[in-house]
């Protein structure tokens, strides 16, 4: 328990300071990166999730429990090589990818401190943290992570049933696809805790300027990769 | 039969979806990713085929009856390990193919839906589908379709006679070549399912302001890729 | 002797495809990806290369005389697997080299038929086949190409004697740093035959509007690369 | 120790070489790659690092005082196969990575040299040698430093304890993730010699309309990235 704790979390804050970061780069005032534009967005991320998948090597990396879900859901009978599929090891990846989604939240926060400090675009600052609508229709930005979110886990249990030598690359780079395709309508959470956990952080932390959480919006990204994720286990049981 | 019918529509929906979507995140209105460039769509549709072949790796991922055909034409003696080249084996390929394509572009239009309700240009929404070219002149057209799709097929073919290890990444990244290189007069179907699956799609929903699918232009990526496909495979034999 | 030349034209010929296309791609009018950027460029040539080296992968897939050059210069012992170093098989290369580099740019201007016929600056229609510098001065435009290819060649005897599972992506990625890197003065023609055969092809060839072929630049990018290349030979006998 | 030095000077001098390379072509004036984008730029950067890796491969390729120190603070018992931490060692990394970013550093300056002559603005030429904040705050710019210095050494120490097949590509990825998430605020030195061997070079070459080579802001740089590496080594050790 204790090592996936502290595995999960290490490479779930990874993750988000990573992909975090890539977004503050990207619309925050003044940054080198500034308008670098979505395709850095999607290369950010899935190298986030590059990052993490190290980082969390050892148990499995899920760092999302969509996957863990979904696995869970899914003919696969281990979350990891050596670690069974109980209720105690389930709640244990989900609190651990909350805890380390929110602290990577705020390391990602600190490593772009000043210009949160100058940013006054309430909107802008929240967009850092958690993903949000371009056009708000619950219903359907909905499907958009149902969708994304079971191509994600679906396509990660066909890596676990092909031998390959990516590694690591594998899922950076389907992650980066994700962005880039499916990513326009609701900038793709396909993470219940890569969104939930940075808007824990955005509500908590002094930041200048910021506006609310818009937690009302807050649960389509959770419910949405939540289903998707068990569809994706589901389908592919059948698949095979 | 069964099991390549299920593979390859997987296989070629994950193809659509994906690629019918980075399109839709570039052109439709009031996405994350409008006007993310050339590359991006290159990038879109080059992992789109890397997450459609780890889908349909125990069919070997035609996802492409130029593909088909190809390996047909070439010394090959079978599809895919244990799947032999018969006419039966052949029309299931392509049958799956097709639905595979229509399926992703229907998955890809309800991702998006909200953006295309709102969208009002007719060729906007058509070129989400389906490919059309910049200059028309279907004679020319056609030899850049043939052009492209004979790269694909020819290295294709080359990477099944070498050994290595990437796996789906060397045909994500040889689509990636040939949409930045060779995608610029006629925007890369080098696929036949890839254009007529969605253009299909593009005819029978119910699509709010659409046109008309530009039937007329509609034989030239299909006629295009299959005559690539077929030089390719001649040529590989040639040149071993 | 045989198999040498029609492999490195085939190699050599989907590189200056590949190549010159995402360049045409880039900068002649109206096409998808007009205006994409020297990020695509620099995708394009890097993978080109990834694709000429797939088709040449029998002969050790030179591709460029700087690297036969290079390699004779070198402690190597052979050009490839059972290609041994003489006087017939080094003409051999460097003449299917040309070969190859000069059906591949007719290759790439059928494909981009239509777009040339539309363009009327002579300057942009020469800029699809050959390079050219940004400021020209004979003198650092030559030292320019010496460094960058000095990068190529050394690298590439690098990744010989270093095992690795990466196969042709390794010089792909390593010519698409170039490109970005040391790209900017000259356009990194870093390759005689990929320089000289597009440009005989631009002489002979009936296009409209196209102006003179700029013969007195063309041996900055013979000379360059063939004094980079033999350099890094013999650097790495030093180095190791 | 000879081989130590020839090998982290060679390499680290790829890495500035086409690292200054990448910034030279986006940011001077006239070059092909003007404008090019962050993207770009982290493109360059990390494959400045896969070319430099593949360079020094012999002695582990550290080309980086951070990782020097990191593996010092870490369980790791060797600096590379064969090659053991002592204070001799030691010096010897740390000395072939200042004098091979300079010396690279000169060559991006040769290799641009035209360029170079016809910029006026002293900020933009600094800027192709030494890394600098947007907004300047030694305190943050530090903690900016320190959290992407950390995330660079703590995950190559995990590529060395996870088998994988993508050798210099990891780092490369990694790299690149950095430059684009982490990059924003001061540009990711994540490397002291990479900043300062260069700032060397433009404090002492005779460059036209260069200014200071700021040096008051030149610790942090240094220091971000040494306190990064111990914090990572340490972290690393606890984390097993």
């Amino acid at each position: 328990m204790g090592t996936i704790l502290l595995s999960e979390i290490a490479g779930t804050a990874m993750l988000t300071l990573l992909g975090g970061g890539v977004v503050a780069n990207n619309i925050l005032g003044k940054t080198k990166g500034n308008g670098g534009g979505w395709l850095m967005i999607n290369f950010g991320w899935g190298l986030a999730v590059f990052a993490g998948v190290w980082t969390a090597y050892k148990t499995g990396a899920h760092l999302n429990p969509a996957v863990t879900i979904g696995l869970l859901s899914s003919e696969a009978t281990e979350f990891a090589p050596g670690i069974p599929m109980t209720f105690g090891t389930t709640i244990t990846y989900f609190v651990a990818e909350m805890i380390g989604a929110f602290l990577g939240a705020v390391l990602a926060w600190l490593a772009y401190k000043n210009h949160y400090d100058q940013e006054t675009d309430a909107g802008t600052i929240l967009g850092t943290f958690s993903t949000g609508p371009e056009i708000r229709s619950k219903g359907w930005n909905l499907v958009t992570e149902i969708i994304a979110t079971f191509v994600l886990v679906f396509v990660i249990i066909m890596f676990g049933n092909t031998p390959h030598e990516l590694g690591p690359l594998a899922v950076a780079l389907l992650v980066l696809a994700i962005g880039a395709s499916l990513g326009g309508p609701t900038g793709y959470a396909i993470n219940p805790a890569r969104d939930l956990g940075p808007r824990l952080a955005h509500a908590v932390l002094p930041i200048k300027h910021k506006g609310g959480s818009d937690w009302g919006y807050s649960w389509v990204p959770v419910a949405g990769p939540m289903i998707g994720g068990v569809l994706a286990g589901v389908a592919s049981i059948f698949y095979f």
